[in-house]
């Protein structure tokens, strides 16, 4: 059985994509979280507009996508790419509101860095720099601000970004307090063609760029993850739940699978972060841009022993939960097992496994063969479910 | 009698760079708010923290600057100004908390554009680029969320940046809820030159860039304010204590001051927006920067009938207080009428006065010839005092 795992934000970009997408395919009930036309002083803000349900949705075409449409916006990508006298760049931005604030194989620091940086790589950019905004609620300790600062650093120079700007405000904190919210914004750089061999002038080392078009899926091309799914949401849930078991959080910088994959000569047709929704929702929408179908073979997905624990425990499923270091990418079937070995060469890809394929009979879906030998439409994301993970 | 406006947020960068420089010279006091370290496990974040006082400085010196000291974060700037491949870039974040989330001249959304387009703008750069990050309080209305980001929407095409990213976070609401918090990180180029000289390919007409280097101040430059000081701060406070008058917010775009400036050919030695710390603190920095003196004299600062009337009342004082859409600026003697004119043909510009002179006797102060004659330096913004308008 499914677990239904919430998308955790209402995006109004291309950094968090899923619901638009989900939505669009599920019409939205009548009810609470609605947003009436003509009534909008009566509603407010509640948590459910939050979830990723269908109040979000509803927040995001009544409010954000109404005022905040334009050509850049609507490609729904996970980086703005912007062309300008100043050559091409990619823009992200996130805010981070992770509970707790330090979990097990990470912190909100490292996670504030992982999410933009993540996005700026799939778009196949190479992120150079990074702003941060800190909100601080009272009550935070300085101990826990000093070491998710620590961290945040320390993730930025492995993800070779420069902080160069921030800014901090400090806000009451309610009950207990002590809470802290990081947005982070991402900017990075394509060399002058855009095609990946791109060399940066201060390092004069081949950059980790790559063409990231999410369009590009062509017919037999093989599906490929790079790791064990779940692992982020349930070792947050497993924290929040006072659950004891030895799941981390892979919270990771997706930059050492770009560079092997480059190096490899690998041409990769599309790639995105599988985050929140899940691979599920993430290969919906790749097969959605692509125009083809996407099948994937059940016994084929990683995922590790104690998240498939805990999972079947908590009722949940590895292919909706949220992910904060693994991507899905499409390549060529004769580039497949090439990619796979480069990406098995890093120590983040080493659980890479090649899932599925695409396909042009069909469109824009995503079936999964089961262990058992049936076929299963797999639909993106939909309704609440589990707080916010992210 | 001067009051003591708090400098609203400890920055940790160029977009807030007020409090470093203000205690630096103001030796921080022992006690409440200190980090010790070594004793950092039982200290938490209290407003003060966020006041601008001198806890807020520690902070900064004992957890940010630690942790994200560089060159470019060093130089305390508006802006950050990048150099890459792509060619030059200055990147400004900011988060805006101000509450009341309306008040009379503006709200949260135009004043999340104005004051990272101005900072964007200060360092010499055209704004191209914004990104936005809601963080919504559960309780929050849709109609002021909605009539926020149409505002915003139509600030950001005022400024003529495009939102390219987005991103938004539900957070729980306590008593009545209904935050709101944006932040916005604006992004902008450069000409290849650097020199103001810049073109945009979209619109054939030049951009409102100009060269804002800051230790640029020299020997008999005059020292120019683009208008009446104080408004922001009046309008935010009389709002939140519910004091009727006609005071509002100057909250601005500052485009186009820049531009008349740069059509009437002024060559401008030193910019910077006069927003947190007021006029004072901004001089202050200024004439640091530059390593000259600056005299102003009290009759020449610009101040509404209205404020100088509140502030009478309110033991305020306008050289202090915050404001949104001003900026101060120095040129050569010969070019202070021309660049007078210039701004006082806008209509943000029209109370734009000549307020002083530059020396290179004396070093890093600012001083006021009072209306009765007598010489008062002006130290920057210290302590503690209102709460954050902004």
């Amino acid at each position: 059985m499914r677990g239904r795992v919430a998308c955790l934000t209402p995006p109004i970009s291309n950094t968090r994509r899923t619901v638009p997408v989900v939505f669009e395919k599920n019409p939205l009930p009548a009810g609470a979280g609605r947003i009436t036309v003509g009534n909008m002083r009566e509603e407010v803000i509640t948590m459910t507009h939050g979830s990723g349900g269908a109040s979000s949705a509803d927040l995001m075409k009544r409010v954000f996508s109404k005022h905040f449409d334009n050509e850049i916006l609507g490609r729904l990508e996970d980086s703005a790419v912007v062309e300008s006298e100043a050559g091409r760049l990619a823009i992200s931005t996130d805010s981070f509101v992770v509970t707790p604030l330090v979990f097990p194989g990470g912190d909100i620091g490292k996670l504030a860095v992982c999410g933009t940086v993540n996005d700026v790589l799939m778009s196949g950019a190479a992120p150079r720099w990074l702003t941060c905004g800190f909100i601080l609620e009272t009550g935070l300790t300085i101990e826990t601000l000093d070491s998710v600062c620590a961290s945040l650093a320390a993730s930025a120079a492995q993800a070779g970004v420069t902080v160069v700007a921030g800014d901090t405000k400090v806000i009451e904190g309610h009950g207990d307090g002590g809470g802290l919210i990081i947005n982070t914004t991402g900017v990075g750089v394509f060399d002058a063609q855009g095609d990946g061999s791109f060399v940066s002038k201060d390092t004069k080392e081949p950059s980790p760029c790559a063409p990231g078009v999410p369009s590009g899926i062509r017919h037999d091309d093989a599906i490929i993850v790079s790791g064990n799914l779940g692992d982020h949401h349930a070792a947050i849930l497993s924290a929040r739940m006072g659950i004891r078991n030895n799941i981390q959080s892979d919270c990771a910088i997706l930059t050492p699978i770009i560079k092997a994959l480059r190096e490899a000569g690998v041409d990769i047709h599309a790639m995105r972060d599988v985050t929140r929704g899940g691979l599920a929702t993430v290969l919906g929408e790749l097969a959605t841009a692509s125009g083809v179908s996407i099948e994937i073979e059940e016994e084929n997905i990683p995922v590790s022993p104690e998240v498939k624990a805990f999972c079947g425990l908590m009722g949940l499923d590895p292919l909706y939960m949220g992910n904060e270091g693994k991507m899905a990418l499409a390549v060529a079937p004769e580039d497949a097992k090439r990619a796979l070995t480069a990406m098995r060469g890093t120590e983040i890809g080493r659980a890479a496994a090649i899932i599925g394929t695409a396909s042009e009979s069909g469109k824009n879906s995503v079936t999964m063969l089961t262990r058992i030998g049936g076929t299963v439409r797999l639909d993106a994301l939909y309704g609440e479910g589990l707080p916010r993970i992210c």
